[in-house]
């Protein structure tokens, strides 16, 4: 059995809804972070958008003439957590302009570095849940992904999962269909499948990271990298 | 000192040119290699139109028809390898269709499951190098580290590494500039940190998913996801 | 001699800085627009933190609890304008969060038709500026276009321009670079003229579409598709 | 009524399928040729796979040691049609290898000029079909709709259109589907329309092109753009 002491996760809800019940991104992130409770792995979700998150690439803008700004406090949760789940609704194909705010303000902390010399988030793993009534879970699930790796997140196999419907406007996530038995994708069953695969993969890959001390230090600090075999000292012969 | 014995890594060059030693990308893959073997990892670099690779979601196109496929040779480089890194330039800001060729006949045996029941690249790790004269560095990454971790692929962060000229065209990476002390973007500093990163990274994560065996199969088998605690038997409320 | 007259364009600067004059993006804005007004076609440049545009997919926010919300009266701007012009700067290889929830909230009117039964932005003309210091310009500008067409406008050739530096961080548009002539990016000759070909290709798609009172309104309002020649009458055969 | 006298359409059907009758691209490639065919159009589907297109950013690889390359026909086909509709299957969320190397042909002769001195498809108007079981109209549109206007094409209001089932795998546009009364997606109504927009728009925007003799040559002619008003000559103030 696996080991999962000691983990914890934070689940940023990006939703464009101002009130969280009204989500339906938060009924998957439900069963992603109910997944990880039942493995006694505490799991919070936050919605973004119940505190006012300032804009600009500053950690906290309150420092830059802003009258108010929650990030530190949510950017305090997230340095908390092994585990990062960004969820997002999907419009016009893309992730919403929340979930592009939260990354930016991550971003915004990421010239830091961890105890090891390492940008700051290294040694943590990320994984991302959308939802939407049409189309578009890979794109959205691809640039938030490639962000989370850029800023130091590991990545494990098949961290995203999502459900929309058939092309075109209809029901989303958790919609009451009238004639259905049960609410509008709640027994698709690829889309538990990989919530299921998810979970679990982000909970074995963050337990390998906790037993390593995170990635080992080497080839990999922006003061040490020169230090070691590097690629600055391999170079190739020009192209003839 | 990591201890690296017994892995080894593919870099799949996706240029768009015939001839290998034409190619700018393989300049950077030569880099990440280079880095590699340094630590005793081997590194083949495999230049794949120095093979016909025939279309199709197929595993095998010549029992579909095809003349020829030799897809499967390479299929078994990337069972053989840990590390699977796929190189391509930038064309329009995408990536090349040799690129996407090669990911394709990797998704085509995706089906399939390794010896725990788990898809078959699970226990693996991917990046990308990137090359062009333009822009679209990440955008290529995103494509491709996508690509790979829905696959199977663990993905380190800071998995990719690229190098792109100026706004405009320009040379090419290696290019023989005049008036230039050494070839395009050879000395570029950001270019080669990234590279460093990028493969000190994959042998870390291959170190540690062979340490481990792979990925713990629970929760995210094929056969068993429904086993244990799973998103279909967390069915939240509905969306009111 | 091409006739814009009658013609206005609204350009929207989704940069993250709270202060205009700090925008390197509104330089680049400032080029676009300057051709135009050259040409007699007035061009507004509004920088998007100068207000408070509230999130979620609502024509008003204020109808829905919000205190405030200064969407509608950029939105009277939008349907006044010919030609939109979106500018952001590049973050992580995306278009910034002001961006994204400006292209939401012109998605959140899009089920209105204009005067002839088409979808509200029929008739109008799009593009898009893109500045950063590293790379991402066709990457944002895909999402800016494609949003955008989608919506109504007609997007004409080379409807983008952006700027970046070398791979890797560096001075952004604008900067004065020590030792330099001219600040980074003022004499690039392919910004330069890119930013030419698509102020001149906005004003005359928009002259086109003036001149013809439109898309003429066959095949493409949403209570008529069915009356002409259509799609869903003409059934292919099933795949064998 | 619209005049569509003398316009052509060309439809590049970019399936990884050999055989072109078991392409389900196929299917609403034929829904919107047949739109265009009914209003007089004459509008053929190439399949790019029943020919051998060469890799490579040239314009005839026979020149660069190919033994053979039948781009250089459809390039001609390309030429003499006034509508290019790229068709494409969706695979990980992203367009076809074929249809990624059709573009990269269609760019390695981007380089010449029309008899105005602008780009070479400048004067022509492009959209583009998508289909999958699952996700990624909209990932593939936009790749394919940048790249298109891009090199010149005048990209029309809703140029695309596409059909995916519910998230997960399922059957393909106009499988047969048992219980059905109809094979999948064919009566989608979304599709439809959607199809239906696509094809007049295209023929509106042709004729509006034809009408105008494609765009006036004033500030988009590579050897021009300097002479009149332009980006250049409008140095902005450096940022403070």
């Amino acid at each position: 059995m696996s080991d999962f002491s000691g983990l914890s996760a934070l689940l940023l809800n990006c939703s464009l809804k101002t009130s969280a019940k009204e989500s339906h991104t938060r009924r998957l992130l439900a069963r992603v972070a109910g997944v990880m409770e039942a493995e006694g792995v505490p799991a919070e979700i936050l919605h973004v958008l119940d505190h006012h998150v300032a804009f600009g690439m500053v950690e906290d803008a309150t420092e830059h003439g802003a009258d108010r700004d929650d990030w530190p406090m949510i950017q305090e949760k997230v340095m908390a957590a092994d585990i990062l789940v960004i969820g997002t609704p999907i419009w016009l194909g893309v992730k919403s302009s929340v979930a592009t705010l939260a990354i930016e303000r991550l971003y915004a902390s990421s010239g830091h570095t961890n105890d090891k010399g390492q940008w700051l988030y290294y040694g943590k793993t990320g994984g991302c849940v959308i939802t939407g009534n049409e189309d578009g879970v890979k794109a959205c699930s691809k640039e938030i992904l490639y962000g989370l790796q850029h800023i130091g997140y590991m990545i494990p196999p098949q961290a995203d999962c999502g459900w929309i419907g058939e092309a075109g406007p209809g029901p989303s996530y958790g919609d009451v269909v009238e004639g259905a038995d049960v609410p509008a994708g709640y027994d698709n069953e690829f889309t538990n499948r990989n919530a299921t695969y998810m979970a679990w993969n982000l909970m074995h890959t963050a337990a390998m990271l906790r037993d390593s001390g995170g990635i080992p230090a080497e080839g990999n600090t922006s003061h040490g990298w020169r230090d070691g075999s590097n690629a600055a000292d391999l170079e190739p012969e020009p192209v003839v």
